[in-house]
């Protein structure tokens, strides 16, 4: 088992990386004394995983399974207040914890609840995708989304614990997979080359669930996240770097309809249209921008998604959260490795989506 | 203008206390450097003092006044939500500024929103009751009712300051005037004997709305608030000696229904019950007991609310998100000026609702 310590300024938590975790929730869940548990899981994950982890939280507390409908599309307000209605039947108090059994929807659903039931409750966080275990369930960001945004509306709440069973990952769909991938690449990408080579380089390993090659990613990229988030919780600097390739990726969801593609195939050919970006503004090469754009291919992530709505896309860019006073600010490739953010003048971002096939 | 700073874990910020200071908002919002503002407030407030707030507000950014009705029964996730939705329609970012125009469901819906919108905007509570003014516009917290429990469904957002407008209290209705003396003489009680005396001595000057008295209350509330909250922001132990009478008073109002008692007639009402159970548990006289329920009642605030079912009060305090795994916490005297807390048998708190008049 591998641990990865977090320390941000809402909260201190281990994240723990192994096979067969979940068989052991108990002895995560013992040192927090909870009053009650409430395990949140969609109804695959509830079926895959619910008796084993339910029956080793039981160990600890009267524990209850609450199976929601968690797809990107059923990420509301209304789904977490029956998440918050779920609690209140099986009367939760300010002692039970809230374990968060699933992919990010999930986690990012169960951490709103908890975190604005009662003003705030625990949660664990035990994400089976390898997304979730990469990125969304570390750095405490909660949220649902609104008609006009992606996670508009949210909380800071740091999990307690991550509990990140790599055997869970044997029973993801491929596309799933190929995601979580996604922000592994995306991780060396901003922050430490070697790392993107050493993914490059894994790349088949990591597709055929090799898990030596799975388990040594997450924890580099819980490392990497983990490292950002420590120094700025609250996104006001550093923290933003984490979303390179996620305007262009949080457009292309909601033009597509949220849960038409995949969190981390939006941000896969985000980080393409990115690399582009960045080049057009002569901040890398070519041949790095191909790099990423071959990298992106190879994890089986579209690189190129075509007949979107440039226009369509614009207006969604300028309503992302991250942008201010209707500047779209990016995070752009100063290197392989590096990220820097960079308010973008309209003619190169048109430039980049016209390139890529927007029309 | 008198000014009392407030430290706590999530933030530092200033209470700003004086006639007229609604007409010069412009120098509190303009250090803010807001891209715009919403003032938040219902239509009674919104008629009284929305043209001159907004006058002030514009000469900072560009403004919107929302208007929403503000009972307590409209203190729901979905008045939450229309206001986030409001915020969407005139394209709020993140260094847009929320002002919560009014009393404190208006700051606990506007501020709830303003903490979960793009995970945390800045709001400046401007509090246009006496409740709010001493009391629920201190402290950070926020949230909206759900059926089965008042507050059930928030969050701890610190306001960026407070602009306590004494001139505003001219318009208050009596009833609400006294449900902010309650606050007052809780903050005596629990805290300090020398200001509950005081605010005894001085009642027939706070109800003539003598503004010389209600400043000097209002900054001396907040000064405890604020010492009470700085200690301890979570409510783990210090911070819910500010329950005092609340736990009661809570359920007064569960069980006829957000909005038939105002929050400080029930906790007034409230003050007298916790009274009434510390001297039945031994810890103050008769003659104390006596001055809390002399107090209540030169408020113009309930004593006694006869008739109320003890069975439904018992189940009301069972749930209340004070309870843990099923046993109640109260906040009782130990003295008038020293607050404590007791987790208390049914026997004692059964005796003290059939003495009162529950059935």
């Amino acid at each position: 088992m591998q641990r990865v310590s977090v320390s941000a300024p809402g909260g201190h938590y281990d994240i723990l990386i192994g096979p067969g975790l979940l068989d052991g929730l108990d002895e995560w869940l013992q040192p927090l004394a909870p009053t009650s548990i409430a395990i949140i899981a969609d109804p695959t994950v509830a079926a895959l995983y619910g008796a084993r982890a339910t029956a080793a939280a039981r160990r600890v507390a009267r524990t209850e399974l609450v199976v929601l409908e968690a797809s990107e599309g059923e990420k509301t307000l209304l789904t977490a207040a029956r998440v918050v209605d779920r609690l209140v039947a099986m009367a939760a108090d300010r002692r039970t914890v809230v374990v968060a059994l699933g992919g990010g929807v999930v986690g990012d659903i169960a951490g709103f609840a908890a975190a604005v039931f009662m003003r705030g409750i625990r949660i664990v966080q035990a994400p089976t995708t390898l997304l979730a275990q990469v990125d969304s369930s570390v750095g405490g960001k909660t949220g649902v989304n609104h008609p006009a945004g992606k996670n508009l509306i949210g909380a800071f709440h740091q999990p307690v614990a991550v509990v990140a069973d790599t055997t869970t990952l044997r029973s993801l769909p491929p596309r799933e997979l190929s995601a979580g991938i996604a922000e592994i690449l995306k991780h060396g990408l901003i922050a430490d080359e070697a790392y993107f080579a050493t993914t490059c380089a894994d790349m088949a390993r990591l597709l055929a669930r090799d898990e030596a090659a799975l388990a040594a990613a997450i924890a580099r990229s819980c490392e990497v996240k983990a490292l950002v988030v420590g120094r700025d919780e609250r996104e006001s600097g550093e923290r933003a770097l984490l979303n390179f390739g996620h305007t262009f990726g949080h457009a292309i969801e909601a033009i597509t309809g949220f849960g038409t593609w995949l969190h981390g195939e939006a941000v896969g050919c985000g980080m393409c249209l990115a690399a582009d970006l960045s080049r057009r503004l002569g901040m890398i090469e070519a041949a790095d921008c191909a790099k990423v754009v071959e990298a992106v291919g190879a994890a089986n992530l579209p690189v190129r998604i075509a007949g979107l709505s440039a226009a369509a896309a614009m207006q969604a860019m300028r309503g992302d959260k991250k942008a201010e006073a209707g500047t779209v600010r990016f995070v752009l490739l100063e290197r392989i490795g590096k990220a820097v953010q960079r308010r973008v003048p309209d003619a190169p971002l048109v430039e980049t989506l016209s390139a890529a096939g927007y029309t």
